[in-house]
């Protein structure tokens, strides 16, 4: 059988600690591939460049670890990786690892998320890897052993159309880890604000500050974490409001559609 | 009873035709503050600003177009205007007018749509507003006539929390206009590609260029446009896919948690 080839892409750039440990593992199982951003592109969403050129370098650290900067997001670097970079169509995406979580609201944040959301928007299963440390120095190998195992999972039994899997590791040794949950995203959030601050000539700026508010659903991916298991939620890009989409046949929304 | 108030926002950066086509129509039923990008942001996706700190400088062209433009993001901008530079919480989000159409899969692209996202996010209602054409020279007025009676029946209802409205309006006159339609999310995509050019000294450069294929299920949002019908989605930010967690509990994944 052939081997598998994996494209792995992240957020932190391609020179971050998490993609190594994630390149690492995974090549006991399959070729390996990264295309990734150049630079650190946190919270970037699921931006794409439209509007300028993409320009894209070839990395080489050592023998196992190869493929491409992109000087652009992580959904750009799967763009341009599955469709023009890489000589065939990758079997997997995976993304990761991120420092730091990717639960509930912060999926749509994300751009760990959506590396492996670009991949699916492909047609490639796909898997976004995070660990619930910011720490530089956090322990990424039990990230990166739960990425391979689930990484094989996916490869044999493959995914629907359009759906990832939003993996998130808690940042505890590897014999207080609980187990693994399949989870729902959870509707913790954060209360938000900004500090101002005034600079030395006088013009106020202002820095994100929140507080992260957590949700109790025992289904949710951060109860999950806050147990010392591994979440794995399924994510889709299917944003219709079923509910609302029923409910507003009732509004008779065609008489609003005479002009004036 | 209190005026309401409205916020506005786009991708196009406060200085846009859409937008002074939006305020210029909402000021009629609401007051109306603008909370822009200082400059055009497209196809940014739901990013937001967290290594660096934000500022924002005051803008006043006439007496009813005021507010704040903000070096940042749409979504950073809602953000920063809900919580900090708005006297008080605004009663509706309005996000706007974008050119060009923000259905199907470019919703997770979209600018335009992230800003109301982050309005729904911080539980204000919210509504999303595109013309379907790229001209700069695009007649706005019925879009903008539009997005006013749209904006007056959600004052008046409410949405769901949590609970956006992305707004579809096709580019024709007001009199080829066939209707409203309440739609779901299409599942037209790009066929995605890359032309590779080579710069005066020799390195490749990318070029995103793409086909778009049209969904063709009824009820799509890019159908109705195609029926010269104004599109209205509710969309929703919870990405769960419900099937996939479902099926998934068979999948034994417990037996991936011992590490090594």
């Amino acid at each position: 059988m052939k081997r598998p080839l994996i494209l792995v892409s992240n957020d932190d750039g391609y020179d971050s600690p998490g993609i190594y440990a994630l390149v690492m593992s995974l090549r006991r199982i399959a070729n390996v591939v990264v295309v990734a951003p150049a630079t650190q592109q946190s919270a970037v969403g699921h931006a794409i460049t439209v509007q300028t050129p993409l320009r894209a370098r070839p990395i080489e650290r050592g023998a196992h670890f190869t493929g491409w900067a992109v000087e652009g997001t992580p959904a750009d670097s799967v763009k341009l990786g599955v469709s023009t970079l890489l000589k065939r169509k990758p079997d997997l995406v995976v993304s990761g690892i991120n420092h730091g979580m990717n639960t509930s609201i912060n999926v749509i944040y994300s751009g760990t998320v959506s590396a492996a959301t670009e991949g699916a928007v492909l047609g490639i299963p796909a898997i976004a890897m995070s660990l619930a440390s910011h720490s530089l120095k956090a322990d990424m190998s039990g990230a990166a052993t739960f990425a391979r195992k689930i990484a094989a999972e996916v490869l044999k039994r493959g995914l629907p159309k359009g759906t990832l899997l939003n993996v998130n590791v808690p940042d505890v040794p590897a014999e207080k880890l609980a187990g693994v949950a399949v989870t729902k995203q959870g509707r913790s959030w954060w209360d938000d604000g900004f500090e101002t601050r005034r600079d030395p000539v006088g013009r106020d700026y202002y820095w994100l500050v929140g507080k992260y508010v957590w949700d109790d659903n025992p289904l949710a991916d951060d109860v999950a974490l806050q147990k010392n298991m591994i979440s794995v939620t399924p994510l889709h890009y299917s944003l219709t409001d079923d509910q609302l989409f029923s409910d507003m046949q009732s509004w008779n929304i065609g008489k609003l559609h005479k002009p004036r």
